[in-house]
């Protein structure tokens, strides 16, 4: 019992642990799903073109150049964006605005673990749906009475991609809730996977979206989410009582650069996708069971040798895997799709720590 | 009435509203209280510098350099700061963290206009405890139950100080409640006002700061706090829940460098407070009232000409005033100090304008 008068009057919570950020530049850094290419050229000229005197001031409250760019980019109108620092902040403005009520909004028990700490922070109730066996999301389970629901696709950390059709059976059986869709991973799944054009049809859907994965700028943290222009207006009115300024100059200016570089950033994508594959088909070589994979990640676990042992193992010779002590997936491993001469020192690894043990 | 069906269930605030942010160079701008003078040198030497990897990654999720370079400025551990996306989001995040409690919170009736907006949203009760007749914060007044205090020293928009003795006597009176007192300003008071110092005698002390004023880096989006360890540690409970990486690469690195600078930092003060002198001096003779003043900005009212006809005569002429259309104070103009040339001007046209309505 603390001797302070003021201690049972505080918001107590468990939060939510980022993945391990260690500053040693040798290490093989594949936890935290990062992109290992880095941004554009386009971005280091932007940054020296950054105005001294705009640092002075507060930036645009709307972030408008942000927002415009963005929506030139998706080719709807500016007022169906809103961006946020990173799509973390832009989902929990979202829990905070579009959940706002008694009944249990619903998500996958194998999922992004930041859904359950924003609910339980902001005292949302919430129903676990689980996967499949397959560690799939099936439509139809969540067809019940709601509040809301929230789904990643892909999905993490299992990278399974879900089909549109699934998530337009999910929108139309839930009409009276917001579905928020967050396509974090969404650019490393094949083209046409983004529900992004469905915002017109199902004045429901709220898609979320990063520039922390697919382009290469999970440091300057940039997210937002496309939707119709009453939900945005309502997550704006949130975030204009929370923080009017949430965007910095650099995030807006720079944020804006890289929007308009898309060849490069297809450039990157196409890379990673092709090393997922690679990589993927040598794991499963080595006994490894890997979940199919839509995004920049692979989820697997090996009949024989322990995930704490090759996330420990891996560990000391320099290599970051992330690991969940969670029902169901404490036997697999998340591994983020670096560089081909990184994946290679990976597998290597790999064939070497399962020969010993199996 | 709306036809959709998740209407009811959406949280519907009426949010802040920022002072417009105009984005012609040629205007006056003197409605946000922004340092006229900006950055140093040395900030535009440590743009230059950033390294390009380091945008591809997840920032420290504890922003480690700044909260270091903070701590060390202020002479205590690191334990006892806590960093946000401007003192906005520091206050934000403390008023979730720190007022989870069915009592009534207390602040002025006259004061931050965001104080009531993040209890609104936040479903804090509040009581508005009125500033004086000399619109200034009685501290018995403050004698009563609550569930938390909110003060800013000096206030806004009256740029009136309180003594050290007067909060003293508050914290001591309310033991059981957290009381916040917001630095914003407090670089422009005489030294010795702030009680960062008295954190560790007043357990629970939370001081709020900005370097969107003093700091001239309103663009970068950096405040933070400064309090016991137990409350930091609160604090940052909170913010693991709701956002891992507040803190941009960009606002990290440029916000630590510009702490170290401190002569610069000190010579803009100096200046606007040699202004802030001559101005009120200035506006005294021209029949203002003009409360004293302990922030870069005034706050006066003329006994002859409407505050209102003022701040849209002053727009046409592209000077920016902060009108606040609220009891007590809808016949004010908060006036942000600028550079002397500036001042100059607005000397002259409200000399004219005086003239003209006298």
């Amino acid at each position: 019992m603390s001797d302070f008068g003021w201690e049972k009057n505080i918001r107590k919570v468990v939060p939510y642990t980022p993945g391990e950020q260690p500053e040693d530049k040798d290490i093989i850094k594949l936890n935290t799903n990062e992109n290992p290419y880095g941004p554009s050229e386009e971005l280091i000229k932007k940054i020296k073109e950054l105005d001294i005197d705009n640092f002075r001031k507060y930036p645009n409250p709307a972030a408008s150049e942000l927002v415009e760019a963005l929506a030139d980019f998706h080719g709807v109108s500016k007022d169906k964006v809103f961006v946020g620092v990173g799509s973390d902040d832009v989902l929990a403005m979202s829990f905070m605005t579009f959940f706002f009520f008694f009944k249990k909004i619903l998500f996958p028990d194998i999922t992004y673990s930041f859904y359950p700490v924003w609910a339980d922070m902001l005292g949302i109730k919430y129903e676990l749906v689980p996967l499949t066996e397959d560690f799939e999301v099936k439509a139809e389970d969540y067809n019940k009475e709601n509040g809301g629901i929230v789904i990643p696709n892909p999905n993490a950390p299992t990278a399974i991609l879900m089909s549109r059709d699934d998530i337009i059976s999910i929108l139309k059986n839930s009409k009276d809730s917001i579905v928020i869709i967050d396509e974090a991973y969404i650019d490393f799944a094949p083209e046409g996977s983004s529900v992004i054009d469905l915002i017109d049809e199902y004045d429901n859907l709220v898609v979320v979206r990063t520039f922390s994965k697919s382009r290469s700028l999970a440091g300057l943290r940039v997210g937002y989410a496309v939707s119709n222009p009453m939900l945005i207006k309502y997550l704006n009115n949130v975030k204009y009582s929370y923080n009017s300024y949430t965007m910095n100059y650099p995030s807006i200016v720079l944020g804006k650069s890289v929007i308009k570089d898309n060849d490069y950033f297809k450039g990157t994508i196409n890379k990673i996708i092709k090393t997922r594959e690679s990589f993927s088909k040598e794991l499963k070589e080595l006994g490894f069971k890997v979940l199919p994979s839509s995004a920049n990640f692979v989820f697997a676990s090996h009949p024989d040798v322990d995930a704490v042992k090759i996330f420990d193992e891996a560990k000391k010779k320099g290599i970051y895997f992330r690991y969940f002590n969670a029902p169901r997936i404490n036997e697999f491993l998340r591994i983020t799709i670096g560089k081909d001469d990184e994946m290679k020192k990976v597998t290597d690894f790999l064939k070497d720590l399962v020969t010993e043990e199996s």
